[in-house]
């Protein structure tokens, strides 16, 4: 099997199982207890929570932990304080599902979401958001890296300009992290998301940073748990992998981010010169490393993905998420692509495990693929889809 | 070590980890994804969902997946349709935080919290629910077995009174499932929370049965995951994790109920018979098989704890969850307690892990400890400290 959709999930890391597994087997103790079985497992969290700040150079009293990006993501939208009129929250059009679904829940109550559109390569104007910025605004939310055609926003602009005007600044930055180096600091940012299993980390985990100061209420009430923000018995084994695994991204930063573009750009050199009527979608340059967006005119997306899975090749069309609902991407349509555009995407997403020679036999396949659902295309005439090469 | 704790969290039991394997190894893909790797995962879920409802004799669809039980009580909560006038919610002095701090915040927002008394055994008493429900009523939520003391509440008197009206009843059982036979239909329940760790599966995970025809919003938004009603990427492997340990606690129902009663039996005997001015607290006969709960009077169950963690014991002396706060128990106030029998309080909670041999450790420990805490106690001359034999 060739696994290339790492922007859906990712291979646990052999330590981070290893790190796990005591908290699988022995220690089994519940956080809050104040025997040794709780003492251990509180400290267990707490030396993750520091590698987890660690990553994105944050303060460990900085990081609330969560069940994964998606609570992350809530947690801010739901959360943040909207004192007097603030009634404005600033995102754009690209955002995943779990920045746009809150909105939408949100604006029924009565809030305003100004939605900002994207160029072509999927990239935020940042005159724009200074632009829409008002003084009812309680809070901006833009994406790090997009999930589809992985575009890297100029997050350091648009902080900038949300700290300039003291207007909280989120980011779901659930792709970049372990991708890309994030210093929050450095570049301005008041709350960001990451999740454990994108970046070789245990599913069901994942954070909220909020830099100190910013105040957010809690969704998830209870026991009190993470300092009152997030109750319910904390899922220790997980918390453990996943700050083992913001360790080794850490580490391995810039050797994992040369190894990974390098594979994608040997996949989108051979994919635009060896097959013919294809495009590649997403800024070219500012990109997440280990994302290749395409689209192959004439296909259908959906065609060519259940063909290369017969080929034991895991490719997405785009978001995993709203692969079951069917529906045509948000994030393409604000990017200005015609229906046939989206139709004839392909996401392949790269990690750390795959090998170049993964790489050229997924190329392989995928020119006899495309040739092949070609042939039956209706769009047959329309284009020049002989082979290149 | 000896963990008499497991009221706070369990022992994962090792078939349990051995089914979670495969998915934090080679089958990590995303249950949405449409390839083979999400289909395994799909499968998976599928699968588990199917033991969890079984165990309550539930349909599978009518099994919402959560990050555990303090968000399955939250969803119930804050997502049970408050159509027209229905503003008051029923629920009771004794339950857990997770009911209780979130009824705390609806009540911020205009809603009325009716909280049922409990007798000095900590049980409901389902006339007085007759009497308080009215026409405005849109939920009724009472805890099934209490995580303190551990009393079992009257559920099918409670369920009936509310299934008559056609008001919602939701339970937390989440001391309950697994421990003690419970079947959603036959005792007309609407609504009921499970946690996993608390019956030898995952932290992280839990359930939220929602019978069928009931409606619920959910709390936390996005891909769509769970029918819409809870979005995030599943965590395949704790829930097939949970799903398991579902299993397994339904198969070896009756003989881990009778096991883990005989040494809780053994253990209430013994204290009760070694050591003087020691009290049961809770009702001694509609009680979880595992909970064993007493007051020692003129010590302090914190030293208790202590000490029985030098000795290697893990107790508690009540919600591990309220520890942090160091606040008296609220369910032991409700039941009419004293100050000093509060402070005196011990939670010792059995699981099928334990042997009768630990528990005889445990009274050889638990008496020499009461002992000597009571020789420097301020109440010395107030009681008969004396040793029984």
């Amino acid at each position: 099997m060739i696994y290339l959709d790492n922007a859906a999930s990712t291979q646990i890391h052999d330590d981070v199982l290893e790190s796990m597994l005591p908290y699988l087997k022995e220690q089994y103790g519940n956080a809050s207890s104040i025997h040794r079985y709780g003492r251990l497992a509180h400290k267990a969290i707490e030396k993750a929570r520091k590698q987890i700040a660690q990553l994105i150079n944050a303060e460990p009293s900085e990081i609330l932990i969560t069940s994964g990006g998606t609570e992350s993501n809530n947690t801010v939208l739901r959360g943040i304080s909207r004192s007097g009129s603030s009634d404005k929250i600033i995102t754009s059009l690209i955002e995943h599902d779990a920045i746009l679904e809150p909105c939408k829940n949100l604006s029924k109550s009565g809030l305003i979401i100004d939605y900002l559109p994207v160029d072509n390569f999927g990239m935020v104007d940042p005159q724009e958001l200074q632009n829409r910025l008002s003084d009812n605004t309680c809070l901006v939310s833009i994406m790090f890296g997009n999930n589809e055609v992985g575009a890297i926003q100029k997050i350091s602009e648009i902080a900038k300009i949300c700290n300039e005007r003291k207007i909280p600044f989120h980011t779901d930055a659930v792709q970049a992290v372990g991708k890309i180096p994030i210093d929050v600091k450095e570049l301005g940012i008041d709350l960001l998301s990451i999740s454990s299993h994108k970046l070789n980390g245990p599913k069901g985990i994942g954070a909220l940073y909020i830099k100190n100061g910013i105040e957010i209420d809690p969704v998830i009430l209870g026991g009190g748990q993470e300092n009152g923000l997030r109750s319910g018995t904390e899922n220790v084994a997980n918390i453990v992998g996943f700050g083992k695994a913001c360790e080794i991204a850490k580490n391995h930063l810039d050797e994992n981010m040369a190894y990974v573009s390098k594979l994608r750009d040997l996949l989108v050199d051979k994919v635009l010169h060896e097959i013919p009527e294809v495009t590649l979608n997403g800024d070219p340059k500012s990109r997440l490393p280990n994302n290749a967006h395409f689209t192959f005119l004439g296909v259908n997306g959906e065609d060519l993905i259940i063909k290369l899975d017969e080929y034991g090749i895991a490719a997405s069309t785009g978001s995993a998420c709203s692969v079951n609902t069917q529906k045509a991407s948000h994030v393409l349509q604000a990017m200005g692509f015609s229906h046939e555009q989206i139709t004839g995407s392909l996401r392949l997403t790269m990690g750390v495990f795959n090998t170049a020679e993964e790489i050229e036999q997924t190329v392989v396949h995928l020119k006899k693929i495309v040739e092949e659902l070609r042939s039956f295309s209706p769009f047959k005439e329309k284009y020049s889809f002989n082979s290149k090469n």
